[in-house]
């Protein structure tokens, strides 16, 4: 398998951290976004919404959005419940993770930490950003403060797809000192005997 | 099975149009997000992420987001496709839905024809919601001018999450006119046998 990404997305870092957890192989291919290299007609061919990652298959079959991949290499793992209705709390979470957390998490830290300059261009947003994104982070401390995972009582790709963007949050401008529930599940998911880093590439 | 929903939502109207289609029974419980009805104590026990709509199972179980809600609602139905890499894309159109169309073509519509005095509060944002709307637009006219449906050959969630808001998208101010394979798919949604309208409710 082959991932068109770039190494700092949280998104792209999703399905490395899944297949590296669940002992597969994946060739990264770098694509570099404030380059333009999203955009290009080649990569629209490959995914007509010009964003990254794209999971490419042994078969050459294309898959987009960072949470259908995780969805995708999760089958046949213990990262994917059996039981129908904790799939759909699962999903319930990946989809609040794209609604309600990374549009002002991921967003914010992009501005303010990714893109040259970006920090001072989109001032005026950071206000409503770190407004949504502390609401996301409060509906998770809820959650976490009541059980250890978001679904059921083992880690699943939903914990993977809301851990990708919410332990880079201060570099949006966030504080987790108010989390301790956040915290202490970040911790636990780091402490996972095959978790990666973000930096991590295979090699 | 009961939907805690605006009748106006297009997220409210999804699990209702699938529950329709699949010949099931769903009780309708309105709640007014514009009278703050999504943020009292009795709704955040139920959503703590105050929002329309939530699904109450018969014994009680409580599932947010719409998406979500019509992966567990299609199962066992022919909606949710047999494949495991048509799953996997069904999701995608689902995640693409959600991040990149409905922040845009719902909430146009939503300030422009729900809330009172909207269209002059988000003067501002319109150029950018509609920039956004339109690419997202532009990467369903392009997968509809190859096939029927988003994914495979039949009628998917995909489709009924998608159909929820584009099918209003004129009232957030939005032409189809560019756009006649999103049209015919429309009319092809809208000619199923068990199709109902968004002001449908169950007597």
């Amino acid at each position: 398998m082959r991932l068109y990404q770039m190494q700092d997305s949280g998104n792209c870092y999703k399905p490395r951290l899944l297949v590296h957890m669940t002992g597969r192989d994946l060739a990264l291919v770098d694509i570099d976004i404030l380059k333009g290299e999203s955009r290009t007609p080649d990569f629209l061919a490959k995914n007509p919404n010009g964003r990254v990652p794209v999971l490419e298959l042994e078969d050459g079959r294309l898959l987009a959005e960072s949470n259908a991949m995780l969805f995708h290499l999760a089958q046949g793992t213990p990262y994917w419940p059996d039981d129908a209705f904790e799939q759909a709390q699962v999903l319930q979470w990946m989809f609040f993770e794209q609604y309600s957390h990374e549009p002002y998490i991921a967003v914010a830290r992009y501005w303010r930490s990714i893109r040259p300059g970006g920090a001072e261009e989109a001032r005026d947003r950071f206000p409503e950003w770190h407004d949504r994104g502390y609401q996301a982070l409060d509906v998770m401390e809820r959650q976490l403060a009541a059980q250890d995972w978001f679904v059921g009582t083992r880690m699943t790709i939903a914990d993977i797809a809301l851990y990708a963007y919410s332990h880079v949050a201060h570099e949006g401008g966030f504080s987790l000192n108010a989390y301790p529930a956040v915290r202490n599940w970040i911790a636990r998911i780091e402490a996972q005997p095959l978790y990666v880093p973000m930096s991590w590439r295979p090699v």
